[in-house]
């Protein structure tokens, strides 16, 4: 037992974005200390971009009493994977190929470093200090631009043997059914239920019937889904059309994942369930509809109550608690 | 220390299949001992299938050392719940609602009883003396009259947090596709990927088209899944075409099993497996067709290795060695 058992222990959480990496000084109770964002797209070189965030990250850990507090940093990023510590193949960040993040920044910052893809780390922070507080069997979908998850079984995270579990965004919901761009895959959750797929939803919907709607006001190019919101929250029945179908498709997907791992709640989080019971009540009722009896009125569907930019910084700051002393 | 040191511990495992109940005792190493069968349709009240295991199993414990010699029993029977030890609501069991069975056996035999479903069990079997050695990540899928199929992750089954996950034979690969009498539900893995899907694809084939085949010699009500596959062998195109169309299906669904837990292996078992690479070859094609990149040509399609009749007694048995002493 060091000196450092004196004061209390603190984490760094760390989230990188396709737009913005996030960051923060944690306590164990979820209290965010200290938080600031750089851009994520400023360094062709990933090197470049390690030494900014050291550089941000170095007078903050000053302030929250040295490096002697800290019990490590914890790294959410899209296609991290945990047992490697690598970023592979991230078609949203600048750097290509196979990244050793966490090897090189222990390097840098002389701190244990652990690395999970952001929904994962998502679902630590629901566990650790959000909806999922004291749960051992639940599913995180966060639907924003794509859809991420992360599944907590017999209260630990399912990494799968080569860490790339939980890619549900990627599952084929309508076979044959939408083409998705980034994958070449049809008929994908991802592919209707994220920001990019209710515009599609969207753009199809106004091309196939001549129903009159307020999205026929607003030039093609910029519909997306805060518009088909507003629009839907003013009573326009198309916008509200879409959402009802975005819905039976998340609902069909959520039914899937309950027959497959029986969790006690599914967790929402994401620009898109800011349209609440527009998209929740379809979602429900056909989640529902599609579950076997013995699943039935039995998971809840919950939406994440922690702030969109504390959740990023908490998820990945829940990850350096788990580390072995 | 006990006097049962001395001599190698044993393990009884019960089978209760729909028809035939199968049970044994069985060494670490997975050498059944003594085995036999009895029928689960003798008696209407649960208490008398009880007594006659009782009676049967009696003798063989006596041959085999007696009750000192056996750590526990292991029970796999549809619809069997880990947590409570009750089998609810199975619809081929003669009894109904929900059966306090573990209970009711410790009561009888005085010896620990743990309980799982069928295809829970098979998964341990798989685990400790079959294809899955070694293995901490894999499904096994069970193609029989149904779909069964037990999930390890992280090196232990996926319960849930109810005792019910892993159905992924109910999860919905059709949207609005092929009615499943028995729940109701359109298309279902099962309703598709079963020895009854593979007559009713049968029966589907043979009526909407005109193509010539040796399934027409045979009379509709005796076209099965066994008919199917002589007719493939001997060349058949359209029985061949079943087989085609059934492994797309289970690839499908395959490919969605492998994005939600990325397991090393599955592990296929049943009656379906025998028709080799008729079923295997579509089924691999499409599980890689339809996974993202991250998961292609990683996973192996693996068929259980165990005999059917031994592997219903060890899968079950395997569960009483994780009894706590």
């Amino acid at each position: 037992m060091g000196k450092a058992t004196a004061l209390q222990q603190l984490a760094i959480g760390i989230d990188i974005g396709g737009t913005g990496t996030k960051f923060g000084i944690v306590d164990r109770n979820g209290n965010i200390l200290f938080s600031s964002e750089i851009s994520s797209r400023n360094h062709e070189e990933v090197e470049g971009f390690i030494d900014e965030l050291y550089d941000n990250l170095h007078a903050m850990i000053e302030r929250a009493g040295g490096t002697g507090r800290i019990k490590g940093i914890g790294v959410g990023a899209p296609n991290g994977n945990y047992y490697t510590g690598t970023v592979e193949y991230a078609p949203n960040l600048p750097w290509r190929g196979i990244i050793p993040l966490a090897k090189m920044m222990e390097a840098k910052f002389r701190l244990p470093v652990v690395l999970t893809n952001d929904a994962n780390a998502a679902a630590i922070g629901e566990m650790m200090y959000g909806a999922a507080q004291g749960m051992k069997d639940f599913i995180m979908i966060t639907l924003g631009t794509g859809v991420g998850s992360g599944i907590v079984a017999n209260g630990h995270l399912i990494y799968g043997h080569d860490g790339f579990a939980g890619e549900l965004g990627h599952t084929i919901i309508i076979p044959n059914g939408r083409l998705h761009d980034g994958t070449g895959k049809r008929g994908s959750l991802e592919s209707y239920a994220s920001a990019t797929g209710v515009r599609l939803t969207a753009l199809e919907m106004l091309q196939n019937n001549t129903e009159p709607s307020l999205l026929r006001n607003i030039p093609t190019d910029q519909i997306d889904s805060k518009k088909v919101f507003e629009a839907a929250v003013e009573g326009d029945q198309l916008a509200r059309n879409i959402f009802e179908f975005t819905g039976q498709i998340l609902g069909l997907a959520l039914a899937n994942f309950v027959m497959f791992s029986s969790p006690e709640a599914i967790i929402l989080f994401g620009g898109l369930t800011k349209a609440g019971d527009l998209i929740l009540k379809p979602t429900r009722e056909n989640m529902e509809a599609n579950v076997i009896q013995v699943f039935q009125n039995k998971v809840k569907i919950l939406v994440s109550h922690l702030k969109e930019a504390d959740a990023a910084i908490l998820g990945a700051s829940a990850l350096a608690w788990e580390i072995q002393d």
